[in-house]
C-alpha cells in the first residue's frame, strides 16, 4: 500500500471512531425514548439487536465519503452531517436486516444475523422470529427518516437531505429486487451487472454520501453531479467486483468466511458471471451443477477456482477493478481547481486502497 | 342505522370514490418513472402487485377521516391534502404485505397477500418469494416518504406532515411487535390490549390522519392535542374490538372469512381474552387449547362462541363498543364553538356506523 492510500485509510479511521461514538449515544438516547411503552420487553430487545447490528459497522465508508465530500468545501463545522450519516447508516441497518431474511444469512458482521437472533431465541415460534426480524429492519428504516426529520437544520437543507435519502432507498430496493431477478438468467451480460450494482449498491452507498455531504457544507449539487456520477460509478463496481471476487479468490482466513458462497447460493456475481461466459465445454458445466446447490463441496469450489484462473477470469477481475480504481481516481483529481486539495486528495486515493486491501 | 349515521357513510363513500381515482392515476404515473431501469420484469411486477393491493382498499375510513379534518377548518381546496392521502394509503399498504408475511396470511381484501401472490409465481423457489415480498412492502414504505416530499406545497406543512407520518409509521411498528409480544401472555390483562391497539392502530389509522388534515388546513394543532386524543383512543379501541368480536360471533357470510382465525393463530383479541378471564374449569380449559391450534375445528370454534355467549362475553363487548361510540360521539360534539358543523357532525355519527356495521 503506498503512502497516499494509507492516508486516505487513517482518514477514514478517523472518520469511523468518531462516527462510532455518535451513532452509539444516538441508541442510547432512542431507547430511553422509544421503548416507554408498557412493561414489555419485546421493544427493547428489538432495539437492542438494532444496536448491536448497527455498532458492528466496520470500516463506515459510507460515513467516510460524506464527511469528505463535506471537506472538499469547508473545514467548518457542518450542521446536518452528523443526522445525515446517521441516517444513512441506520438505512444501511436497514438493508442489512432485510437482506439477511431474504438470503437466510445466519451471521453478519462477525456476529448473528438479526434474523437468526430471534430464530435462536425463539426455536419453537418460526414465525414470530420472521416477523420480529422483518420488524425490526421496518423500524431502522423509519428512524433512518426521523434522524433527519428531527434534526435542527434550516428547512431547505433538511428537505435537500430527505430528497437524496428516499430516493436511495427506493432505488436500493429496486436494486434488490433486480438482484433477485439477476439470479434466474442463465448468464447476464456485464450491462446487466452493471446496472443492478448501481441500483443495489452505488446509489446509496457512494453517491448518496458525496451528495448529502455537498449538500450539507453548502455546495449547491446541479452542475457537480456529473461528477458525482463519474465517480460513484466505478467505485460502487469496484466494491462489488472486489466482494465477489474474493468470495471466489480470497483467502477465507483473511475474508473471513468459507469461499464459494455465491457459487453455493446461486448468485450470477461479476466472478461467477465472467467464469460461465469463459468456460466451455465439460468445465462449464461443472460451474452450472454447481451453481445453487447449498452442498457444493469445498473440492468443487476448489476446481471452479482453478476453472476460473485458467480461463483468465481471475487477471480480467484484477485489471476491471484497477481500470475502475485509474477511472475514479483521475475523475477526482479534475475536482482541484475547485475544490480543497486535501479532500480531493483522499478521494484520488481512495479507490487504490479498495482494490489493495485484501487482494 | 340512523338517518344521521347514514350521512356519514355516505360522504365516506364520496371521499373513497374520488382518492381511489386519485390513487389509481398515482400508480399509473409511478410506473412510468420507476419502472425504468432495464428490461426486468420483477420491478413492474412488484410495482403491479403494490398496485393491485392498494386499489383494493374498501373504505378507506383513513382518507375520510384526513378531508373531513380538513373539513373542520374549511371548504376550500387544501393544498398537500392529497399527498398526505396517498402517503398514508401507501404506508397502509407497506404495513399490509409484511403483516401477511407475518401471519402467513393467503388472502387479502378479497385477493392474494402479495406474499402468497409471489409463493403461487415461485412454488420452487420459497425464499426469492419471501424476499420479493419483503421487498414490495419496503418499496411502499419508501413510497410512502416520497409522495409527501414531493408534494409542491410549503417547507414548513411539507415537514410537519412527514413528521406525523414517520411518527405514526415508528408506532405502528412497535405496536405490532407489542402484538407478537402480546401473544404469548397467558392472559394479556385490558389495559395491555389497549396500549398494543393504541399503538398499532389507533395512532396511523385515526390520530394521524385527524393531524394530517387539520395540518393541510392550515390549524395549529398544539392546542387540539388533547381533544383529537379523546377522539382517537376510542374510535381506535372500537374499531379494533369490532374486527375481534366478528372474529368469533360474526356472520361468516358477512364478515367474509371463516370464523375463529384468532383461536386458531393464538391470538390474544379483545373477545379471546375476555373469553379467557370469564371461562373457569373445563371450559377454560377447551379454549386454552384450541388457542394457537391451526386444525381446531368448526365444532370447537362454535363451542367456544357458545361459552362465551354464556359467560356474557358477547354483552360486555357490545356495551364496551356502545361506550366507546359514545365518548366519541361526545367528544365530537363539543368541538361544535370552534370547528365547521357539517364536518363536526360527521365525527359525532362516525363511531355509530362503526357499532352499527356488520353486528
Amino acid at each position: 500500500m503506498d503512502n497516499t492510500a494509507a492516508t486516505a485509510l487513517a482518514r477514514v479511521t478517523g472518520h469511523q471512531r468518531r462516527f462510532d461514538a455518535r451513532f452509539e449515544a444516538y441508541f442510547d438516547a432512542l431507547g430511553q425514548h422509544l421503548a416507554a411503552p408498557g412493561p414489555g420487553r419485546f421493544t427493547p430487545r428489538c432495539l437492542e439487536l438494532l444496536r448491536d447490528l448497527s455498532l458492528r459497522g466496520g470500516k463506515r465508508l459510507r460515513v467516510a465519503l460524506m464527511y469528505e465530500a463535506a471537506r472538499l468545501v469547508t473545514t467548518e463545522d457542518v450542521p446536518g452531517l452528523e443526522e445525515a450519516a446517521l441516517s444513512i447508516e441506520l438505512l444501511q441497518t436497514h438493508g442489512l436486516v432485510h437482506d439477511d431474511i431474504i438470503d437466510d444469512a445466519p451471521a453478519r458482521r462477525g456476529g448473528p444475523s438479526t434474523f437468526y437472533a430471534y430464530r435462536r431465541e425463539f426455536p419453537d415460534h418460526g414465525r414470530t422470529a420472521l416477523g420480529l426480524a422483518v420488524l425490526a429492519g421496518d423500524l431502522a428504516a423509519f428512524l433512518s427518516q426521523r434522524v433527519l426529520l428531527e434534526a435542527k437544520i434550516p428547512a431547505e437543507l433538511r428537505h435537500a437531505l430527505l430528497e437524496v435519502q428516499t430516493r436511495a432507498a427506493t432505488d436500493t430496493v429496486i436494486g434488490q429486487v433486480m438482484d433477485l431477478e439477476r439470479d434466474f438468467h442463465a448468464l447476464p451480460d456485464e450491462e446487466l451487472l452493471h446496472t443492478v450494482t448501481d441500483y443495489k449498491t452505488t446509489r446509496y452507498s457512494i453517491l448518496a454520501p458525496l451528495r448529502m455531504g455537498l449538500l450539507a457544507a453548502g455546495a449547491d449539487l446541479t452542475p457537480h453531479d456529473g461528477q458525482l456520477r463519474r465517480y460513484a460509478t466505478p467505485v460502487g463496481i469496484l466494491g462489488q467486483m472486489r466482494d465477489d471476487y474474493l468470495d471466489l479468490f480470497g483467502d477465507e482466513a483473511v475474508v473471513g468466511k468459507p469461499a464459494g458462497s455465491d457459487i453455493r447460493a446461486g448468485r450470477r456475481s461479476y466472478a461467477v458471471a465472467a467464469t460461465l461466459a469463459a468456460a466451455t465445454g465439460k468445465e462449464r458445466s461443472v460451474v452450472e451443477e454447481a451453481l445453487g446447490d447449498p452442498r457444493c463441496p469445498v473440492a468443487t469450489v476448489a476446481r471452479i477456482r482453478d476453472i476460473a484462473r485458467d480461463r483468465g477470469v481471475e487477471d480480467k477481475l484484477r485489471a476491471d477493478m484497477r481500470r475502475c480504481a485509474e477511472a475514479a481516481s483521475a475523475e477526482a483529481a479534475s475536482w482541484r481547481p475547485h475544490w480543497r486539495e486535501e479532500a480531493v486528495a483522499f478521494f484520488e486515493h481512495l479507490p487504490f486502497w479498495g482494490t489493495a486491501r485484501e487482494l
